[in-house]
C-alpha cells in the first residue's frame, strides 16, 4: 500500500486538508466527532505524519513574513505579540513589514519575499488592495499564506478574522438602545472586506432608523476635515467608527467643537486600547481579541510549514469580539 | 602611497571614526569646520571612498536586526516607523525581535543572529540587562551595533538617546513650578542608564523638597498593587512617571481611588501617545522624539554597514525631548 498523505485522508472524508492536520493534531478547534472520523481513517489506512515535512522544501528559512498596514495601531502591536510568541516557541524568526495602506508597498515587499527568505507568510492586507495577484505569487512558490484580520475575500486560503458583520450589527443596536435616531458609520475603505460587513451589519440593524456612512481618508488630518464638516451642519446623534484610529480623531474633533459626548452625541469605535477607560468620556468599544487572532493565524501558519501544505480552500477561523459600553455611548442622566 | 581607510584618517585627525564617515558623507550633524578639516586632509592622503565597502564582508544578508522590549508601547512603534522608513529607502529587511523586558531573551535572540542572518544592529536593552557580554559578541563578528534610547553604559558604541537627565529636571521643576512640595519618582528599573539619569535629574532639580523615588516592577498588576499601596498612605502631591505604561497604571489607580487629578495630585509622565489630550484630564507629557530617534539610529547604522566599519567609541547623539504642560499638572482654580 502505497503512503497516505493528508491530502488524501481529507479528500476520502471530504474536509479540508487544514481540518484533517488539526484532527490530527488534536486541536481545540476540531469537534471530538471529527476527530475521531479523522483518526479512524487515518489508522485504516495505515497513514503516517511525515517527519520530514519540514525539510521538503529545499531550504528552510526558519523565519516567517508578516505584512501589515502599520504598527502604531493597538490592533498590530497585540497580534504580533501573539505571532510573536508562537514563533518563538518553534524556534522562528519573524520579519515584520508595513504596507503603511498602500497597494504598491504591498506589492513591493510581497516581490522581495518571494525569494525563499521566508517559509510562510502572514497578512493583514492594505485598505487600497484591490486583487491578490501578488498574494497568489506565494502560492505558486509553494510558501503558504494565512491571512488574518484585513482579509481578501477573493483569494482562497484560511483566513482568521472575528465577527465583523455581527460587530456592526450589535454596534448599530447598542446605539438604537441608547435612544440614537440618526446613525452613522465611518468607513475606513471600500475595497476592504472587514469593512464591508461591518457596515453591513450595521446598516442591516439600523434599517428602521435614519442612518448614513461616511467614507474617511488616510491620514488624520484629511480625516479631520472630513468629520469637521459632518458635525458642523447635519449632526448624527450616533456614530460607530469602524477602526481605532476614526474613533480617536472623532473624539479629537468633538472636544474642538465642544460636542459633547454622550450627551449631544453617542460614540462606539472598534479599539483595543485598555487606555479609553481614562478617556473623557471613557470610549465604549468593539475589542478584538488581537493578541489571540495572531497565536491563531501563526499556529495555523505553522501547521502548513511543518506539514507541507497550503491553504487553498476558502476557511475563516472566526474568533468573536466583545462589546463594552461605557459612557460614550450611555444614556445621559 | 598606500591606500588610506577612514581609520587612519580618523587617528590622524583625533576624531572617531563615525565622525569622519558623517563629515565626508556631509551630514548635517557634524560642523562645517569639522567637514573642512576632514576633507582637507582626505584630499591631501588621497583618500578614496571604497566603493566596495558593501561587499567586505563574504555575505550580505540585506537585513538588519532590531531587538527591542515590547511592540505594545508608543515609543518603539513610532521608532520602528522611522527605522522601517530608512531601511525601506536602502532596499533592506527588517527583522523585529521582543525580549519582554527578559535579559534570558536578550540573549538568546542575540545568539540566534550571529550566524550571518543580519548585517548590523539596532537595539534597545531589556529592564533586566545587566552585562553586555551578548552584545559584544556582535563586534567580535564584525557585526556593527547602534544601541537607541535603553542604552548600555558599559558597552563602547554609537547611542542615539534623548535627553535623559535634562528631561528628569524639567519634570521635577515644572512639577515644583506648580507648588508641589512632595515629589515623587517612579521607576522602572535601577539597571537602566537612562532610567538612571531621568531619576538623577528628578532628584536634582527637587534636591530642596521632599522627593521619593518608588521601584515599580514589570507587569501592570504588580504596578497597580504598588501604586495602591502609595496612595493609601502619604500621599506625594507630584509624581513623575519615568515610562509610558507607569503614568497609565498611575491614572487608573488614581481613578480607581477616587484620587482627583490634578487637585490632590499632578502628575506628568513620559508618553509618545497623542491620544493623551483625550484622558480626563489631559496628560502632561515628556514627548520623546520617538520617530526621529528611530530615523537617526537607523541612518547611522547603514553608515556603518555600508562603510564597513564598526562604532567602537563611546558616542551619543541627543535628540531632545519635549515638556509639554497639560491639565493633570496644571494648577487648580
Amino acid at each position: 500500500m502505497g503512503k497516505i498523505s493528508i491530502k488524501e485522508l481529507a479528500k476520502e472524508l471530504n474536509l479540508s486538508i487544514s481540518t484533517v492536520s488539526r484532527a490530527l493534531s488534536d486541536s481545540h478547534e476540531t469537534s471530538s466527532e471529527t476527530k475521531r472520523r479523522v483518526k479512524e481513517l487515518a489508522e485504516k489506512l495505515g497513514y503516517q505524519p511525515d517527519i520530514h515535512a519540514s525539510n521538503l522544501r529545499s531550504r528552510k528559512s526558519k523565519t516567517i513574513g508578516v505584512i501589515i498596514p502599520e504598527i502604531t495601531n493597538s490592533f498590530f502591536s497585540l497580534a504580533i505579540n501573539g505571532i510573536e510568541e508562537v514563533a518563538r516557541e518553534k524556534g522562528y524568526h519573524v520579519l515584520i513589514y508595513l504596507t503603511h495602506e498602500s497597494y504598491d508597498q504591498e506589492v513591493g515587499i510581497s516581490k522581495l519575499l518571494l525569494d525563499g527568505r521566508v517559509d510562510g507568510i502572514l497578512m493583514s492586507v492594505a485598505s487600497e488592495t484591490t486583487d491578490s495577484n501578488h498574494i497568489e505569487e506565494f502560492h505558486k512558490r509553494s510558501i503558504p499564506v494565512v491571512l488574518f484580520d484585513r482579509i481578501f475575500d477573493e483569494f482562497q486560503t484560511l483566513k482568521i478574522i472575528t465577527d465583523d458583520y455581527r460587530c456592526g450589527f450589535r454596534a448599530a443596536k447598542h446605539l438604537i438602545e441608547k435612544k440614537c435616531q440618526n446613525l452613522c458609520y465611518l468607513s475606513l475603505s471600500e475595497h476592504l472586506s472587514i469593512d464591508k460587513r461591518r457596515k453591513q451589519g450595521f446598516l442591516d440593524a439600523a434599517k428602521h432608523h435614519q442612518s448614513s456612512v461616511i467614507h474617511c481618508a488616510q491620514t488624520d488630518s484629511e480625516n479631520e476635515d472630513i468629520l469637521r464638516s459632518l458635525l458642523s451642519k447635519n449632526i448624527p446623534d450616533g456614530i460607530f467608527a469602524s477602526v481605532e484610529k476614526l474613533g480617536i480623531t472623532l473624539y479629537e474633533v468633538c472636544k474642538e467643537l465642544e460636542i459633547s459626548i454622550p450627551e449631544k452625541l453617542k460614540v462606539i469605535s472598534f479599539s483595543n486600547l485598555k487606555m479609553v477607560t481614562l478617556f473623557d468620556p471613557p470610549l465604549s468599544t468593539v475589542t478584538q481579541p488581537a493578541f489571540d487572532i495572531g497565536k491563531e493565524a501563526a499556529t495555523a501558519l505553522f501547521r502548513a510549514i511543518n506539514n507541507g501544505f497550503l491553504y487553498q480552500d476558502n476557511e475563516e477561523i472566526v474568533i468573536p469580539s466583545q462589546l463594552i459600553p461605557r459612557r460614550s455611548s450611555a444614556i445621559s442622566t
